[in-house]
């Protein structure tokens, strides 16, 4: 590794073995750790390139991260160089005539919504994680909560720089709105998860920042009913947002956030974004919503700080727990009509394993997320029962024609349930698209896809 | 060829080389014509999967097409079997509570809006042909004018099932909304000109259709003048569809269609559609666009049929000019602060060529549509003129920082621009995707991207 090293030729962004913090060897749930030799720190494209050349022809296994957020285990090393981009955080332009910005992919994804929204842009796509990197965002194709109405990352990349195994620097897409010009090696990269390519440089498009934002919370008498009404509220109108809560899980929040829901006394929550620049045409949405919904009752925050602390609540659901117990973290997709379906198996199955669930979620788009909550067990009662709700939540959205990952990707973490919902002939297309890309196998080849030689 | 006789079954779908009708040789241009030893009309997956596994064992090429409209050249088949798609034309399901309809690759555009429209359902994506198919549409991701807000086809595929050229049934992506659950294969398919797979079946996101459609066309008195003004409108909201026409374009379509457009003191004409469901919210932004237009003369169809004559007059163009000379078709994309530069330049060029060109087409998003007429010109000259003509503007389009194409795709015809256009390391990495997915080079191996073995 000397010569990765000399290449570098800057000790602080250049780290042996011994001391590499024990987080750069984990993801986000901090809880399996691996192990690697060379934690590098590259400033420029051109230092992935050779950084990327000299591991592919000495065989030795990548593992790029951007903050080392994601939920699956792609970050977590298994020998050879963590290639840490966050050094890689400059916004190199912002075209407002392509209404497009072009950051390198180290960039925080909390400083890109800011610094485009003081141009009073607007990029739709927000992940829960703000201090993830826009790098991984576009490796796992992040959602988020405005998805319903603006789509995830995926619609917003315009154009990537990206270095391959081989140190081959390639740039992909542009600010052409159409294109249809080869196949789209773009939308291969975008949910990738690192195994394709180092995403160094990221052409994302922009719209203009609506000047209404619309919070409402609904209140229910059971989850039931709540999730009974998403369908008639997407049948009437595309909201930015459209969240669901159950106020046992809402309590977490409320106690963690230190803020309350208005509501007190329902048993569930439809919590409601709308925005435009419209404000008689959001009226409207509004009057249109409440009559579609019925005799429920509802609070529109008289003030944005009203507003910021129901979304502060939601937003500090995964946080809330993780302060009380360990969990896993479960981010299936059902199609739209099947999210009752989904959430009263949760409940079936909390009751018959006795593991504590708490489901909440992107009602609008079919995105429930689940937090497994380990409480008192210990390592192996744990290990055991997490394997068998697994196995019963997997099975079940394998019945409900959903997938196991809406926006966190495969992973380490998934493998099992991938194989089980992709059908193998898919599975040995995707792994020739990886041996064409990365034929030593060196890139996040813990992950799902394999080349052939490891 | 006798297997595949024996396959199908029946001789009015197994047509032998002689009895091939020569509009099967060739494209929606039907200027150049291929050879071919069989036509074939499957109607099932299967069928088409036993005729792939035969031309595959046999080194056979295959080239599929839907009704052949492509302008390209890639349906313009280099010997084989022509794969025609047509008769695999079912609408097999309407899903009104995911929002989706599943069809046969074989249907047409035309068909498929107005099966989802009777169901008040709305399928965006509005490509010129509407006697195209839907597997064709996805084939070379179909923009069309409603593309500036509702996007390109490739934003409202959510499935496919797809025969690869050994045989191979793949079925992917789902009725599901978010899905980053490995690499997205469906999105390789997107645009990839029949090179990777017949696609044979599609699942496509449909929306509630808009209850008003508004029309609204503003004359200027230049072609610079109404190009200055798309960046405007663009900045104040997004409208449905954004064309420009040129008043001397618009008098062909004008006599062709018999219609007229109204205010013909007009030297340029925007058209624009605006739809929405809020009466109110429409008309608001109609004043907000001509507050930002200023003092200019416009007008607003009183009927529908008003508004469907001007755009009736809009789709005719490139018939209109058929039905007089030969024409070439252009279909460049530049970025949308761009189009002034382009457009001058072809003004330039026509000057200086003394070819006419007839520029026209999708302002809000870049992409131009130019037809170059060649008038009297004979064979000899012709084929010099246009050459120097695509070199001009292909090389202007590339320093613009532009594509070679928007929505027709690359085929047979564009090849040259395509490899100037595309960086080699990229086509590398088309090649080897290709060679992932088609190791024999069978599928439309006429057009730009090639396998190992021809």
């Amino acid at each position: 590794m000397k010569q990765i090293m000399e290449m570098i030729n800057d000790p602080q962004r250049v780290i042996t073995k011994s001391w590499i913090e024990s987080s750069y060897l984990s993801d986000g749930l901090k809880l399996e750790h691996g192990q690697a030799d060379l934690l590098v720190l590259p400033k420029t494209t051109q230092e992935v390139a050779k950084i990327m050349h000299y591991a592919n022809q000495n065989g030795i296994s990548v593992t790029p991260r951007g903050a080392g957020s994601n939920l699956v285990g792609s970050t977590i090393p298994n020998g050879g160089i963590i290639l840490d981009l966050s050094l890689m955080n400059n916004i190199i332009e912002l075209d407002k005539e392509t209404f497009t910005v072009t950051v390198q992919s180290g960039v925080f994804l909390s400083d890109l919504q800011q610094y485009v929204e003081q141009h009073h842009l607007f990029y739709p796509p927000d992940p829960g994680e703000k201090k993830s990197t826009i790098g991984g965002n576009v490796s796992t194709n992040a959602g988020g909560m405005r998805a319903v109405k603006y789509g995830v990352t995926r619609d917003y990349v315009q154009a990537l720089e990206v270095v391959l195994a081989d140190g081959t620097i390639l740039n992909i897409g542009s600010k052409n709105i159409k294109d249809n010009t080869g196949l789209s090696l773009k939308h291969l990269f975008i949910g990738s998860e690192g195994t394709l390519g180092v995403i160094t440089q990221c052409t994302l498009k922009l719209i203009a920042k609506p000047s209404i934002i619309e919070t409402m919370i609904v209140g229910f008498t059971s989850i039931e009913q709540a999730i009974a009404n998403i369908t008639k509220v997407l049948q009437t109108l595309t909201p930015t947002a459209l969240e669901f809560v159950e106020q046992k899980v809402a309590k977490w929040g409320e106690n963690y956030s230190g803020f309350e829901f208005p509501l007190p006394d329902s048993q569930a929550y439809l919590i409601i974004m709308l925005d435009g620049n419209d404000r008689n045409a959001i009226d409207k949405q509004r009057e249109q919503l409440l009559t579609t919904l019925g005799n429920v009752p509802y609070v529109i925050p008289k003030t944005p700080a009203e507003a910021a602390q129901i979304w502060a609540i939601r937003g500090s659901l995964v946080r809330a727990v993780e302060a009380v117990t360990q969990q896993d973290p479960i981010d299936i997709v059902v199609p739209i009509n099947r999210i009752a379906d989904f959430v009263n198996f949760t409940k079936q199955l909390e009751i018959e394993s006795g593991v504590r669930m708490l489901a909440f979620g992107h009602a609008g788009d079919g995105n429930v997320h689940l937090c497994i909550l380990r409480d008192e067990l210990d390592e192996a009662q744990w290990a055991i029962k997490l394997q068998q709700v697994h196995d019963a939540l997997y099975q079940k959205c394998h019945e409900l024609k959903g997938l196991p990952s809406a926006e966190h990707g495969i992973g380490t973490a998934k493998v099992k349930y991938f194989n089980a919902a992709i059908p193998l002939e898919n599975r040995l297309m995707m792994q020739k698209i990886k041996q064409s890309f990365d034929p030593n196998n060196i890139l996040n080849n813990q992950v799902y896809i394999k080349g052939n030689h490891h």
